[in-house]
């Protein structure tokens, strides 16, 4: 393994002493970059962007020749697991995530495998490798996936949903199926991330996109009890090396306490939530990552700039802090506002270092 | 004014001793009733229902004669006030409301006028007097508005948004613009809310529906601020009888402690927000509303019966507390479900209190 020229990322996840906080965007690979949209429509579909890992590569490592990210992620989709499944996953133009087979009865549940990552899902543990060459150890990579429950929601729900109506109600009425199904899912999240490691991925990161959709119980139970089973299956060391896993739930912020007791060195926070009272809340048990409102990236720079401040400054001093969004980048944000973010972490941030 | 037959829910807000916990529901006159849906075709459009005071009388009540609700809802929208102003609402069938004139310049702003709601909203006072008579002190009436915030998301978007990009960039780019609309939307909505009082409105609520959208700080500055101008204008006492106020903003779980700071009597608590949590966190400062997960109303009766002692149960002990959905109910709900539910508070929550 080649060993990180900038390990930043990496040391804030886990604490250690940093000379500035490190930035990275959620999407930073992505429709608002002019050579991403052109891969992309060289490639045909957005399947097609994923499933080729020459590609998957090539759009990876784009928005680092553009901007000093402390982080590269993998281009791929939430969505590659149940995909594996065989749900037979689609993306209808400007529709987002359909499954042609959705979850519909206990028999689909039962017959649900569990994919073996270095066949079924080899498309993408080919694109790590690759990725993980040509990075020469610029900087880390980060795996991912989508969270089991997040990935259920798709799968019973069949596509994007604003009520949630079908995966809720097998929930409620079905609480032992939803546990089969999410167990299954859960082995499967950390057998796929096992394999990302392996491959070379740094640091991983779980979506729990839809997390906060349900109700404080029902998130315990159905969600962060899955996210902890995959946590624990986890093997989060390479060559002695520490692999940091990150849980992102948006919508979470009621539940940090909670987040922060299963494992995970990292939590995302969506923009919702205040920093400097998140801090406090979980204490030195983990790392923060985030929380910028993607919509600021509208405003004229000295506005970006100003905000960015005000999250360095809401976090404080010390280790702990990724600088991120609250949740992806938004498609046709200009480019040129992203730098003005960028050049804020690093030229704001070091003041709040002892190192820096 | 004829005095109230059943005042739990005045009671409960007001935290003086009840003998069993009070239950409504949002949109509880709505699209999941039969009859709500005949007197719907025959006003012609929604906005056509909504500005005929008989036809409005005619479904606000409708929900009490199939459930025991211990409160009824003037039937209207959030958005009368905006309309009023003159940005020309309309409801595009299956597509949310819309705005034809939506504000585009700091002219728009500063031309808007605050609209005199025994003239201009008219039809909707005309509706609270008509109601008020037909309900004959049966259940306590209970008027309501959008928060100047929430207002002035619509009002910008010019229609429901999922990123809240125009509203947001103003608030970031001009603050000062926003401060003004917001400001004139603060004394329009005070003084709609005082009409509605006069009219014979026994408690109001106002809805922040997108303050949840907000970052901590943002929420303090563009939504809560005026949440409170507004509660103090407020006229909150008719014939020595104290007017109860309730604020609800949905996924604002985090910023209780601010809510509950600000002078209302109640806070609705949308099903994200766990109400133990919650109850210990306002302390005595104020009551609660909610807040069960809408999509129950799917489950069968009996699962729905549990999840209501559960919240029950979760409240506890003491008065304070208003049963209703964490948000308004959908529209394809069996009725029968709603009876089960209100059933279950009738019949599990007098052991709560000591007077039951």
């Amino acid at each position: 393994m080649t060993s990180l020229k900038n390990d930043l990322f990496i040391r804030a996840l886990l604490k250690q002493d940093v000379e500035r906080t490190p930035v990275w965007m959620m999407r930073q690979a992505g429709r608002y970059l002019p050579e991403y949209r052109a891969v992309r429509s060289k490639a045909g579909s957005f399947m097609q962007l994923c499933t080729n890992p020459e590609l998957a590569c090539e759009v990876t490592l784009q928005p680092l020749e553009r901007f000093a990210f402390d982080a590269a992620i993998l281009f791929s989709d939430i969505l590659t697991i149940p995909d594996a499944m065989g749900l037979g996953l689609s993306f209808a133009e400007g529709e987002g995530p359909q499954f042609a087979k959705p979850i519909r009865t206990a028999e689909d549940i039962k017959q649900l495998p569990i994919p073996d990552p270095e066949s079924e899902l080899r498309y993408v543990i080919d694109a790590v490798r690759l990725i993980k060459t040509n990075l020469q150890g610029r900087v880390p990579l980060i795996g991912f996936s989508g969270s089991p429950w997040t990935l259920a929601t798709y799968m019973v729900e069949g596509k994007s949903s604003k009520s949630f109506q079908k995966v809720k109600s097998l929930m409620f009425e079905q609480p032992q199926l939803m546990h089969q199904m999410l167990d299954k899912l859960a082995q499967s999240v950390a057998a796929y991330l096992n394999a990302q490691i392996a491959a070379g991925a740094d640091a991983v990161m779980v979506f729990d996109t839809w997390g906060g959709m349900l109700s404080h119980d029902d998130y315990l139970e159905f969600s962060l009890r899955y996210a902890k089973q995959v946590k624990d299956l986890l093997k989060l060391e390479r060559d002695g090396q520490k692999i940091p896993a990150i849980l992102f739930t948006k919508g979470g912020g009621l539940w940090l306490e909670s987040m922060a007791n299963i494992g995970y060195d990292g939590l995302g926070l969506d923009w919702q939530t205040d920093i400097a009272q998140a801090r406090s809340r979980v204490g030195n048990q983990v790392a923060l990552q985030g929380n910028m409102d993607p919509i600021t990236l509208y405003a004229k720079p000295e506005v970006i700039r100003e905000k960015v401040g005000k999250i360095l400054h809401s976090y404080g001093q010390g280790s702990g802090h990724v600088f991120n969004l609250g949740h992806g980048i938004l498609p046709d944000i200009n480019p040129e506002h992203v730098k003005a973010m960028v050049d804020a972490v690093h030229e704001l941030s070091p003041q709040y270092h002892t190192a820096g």
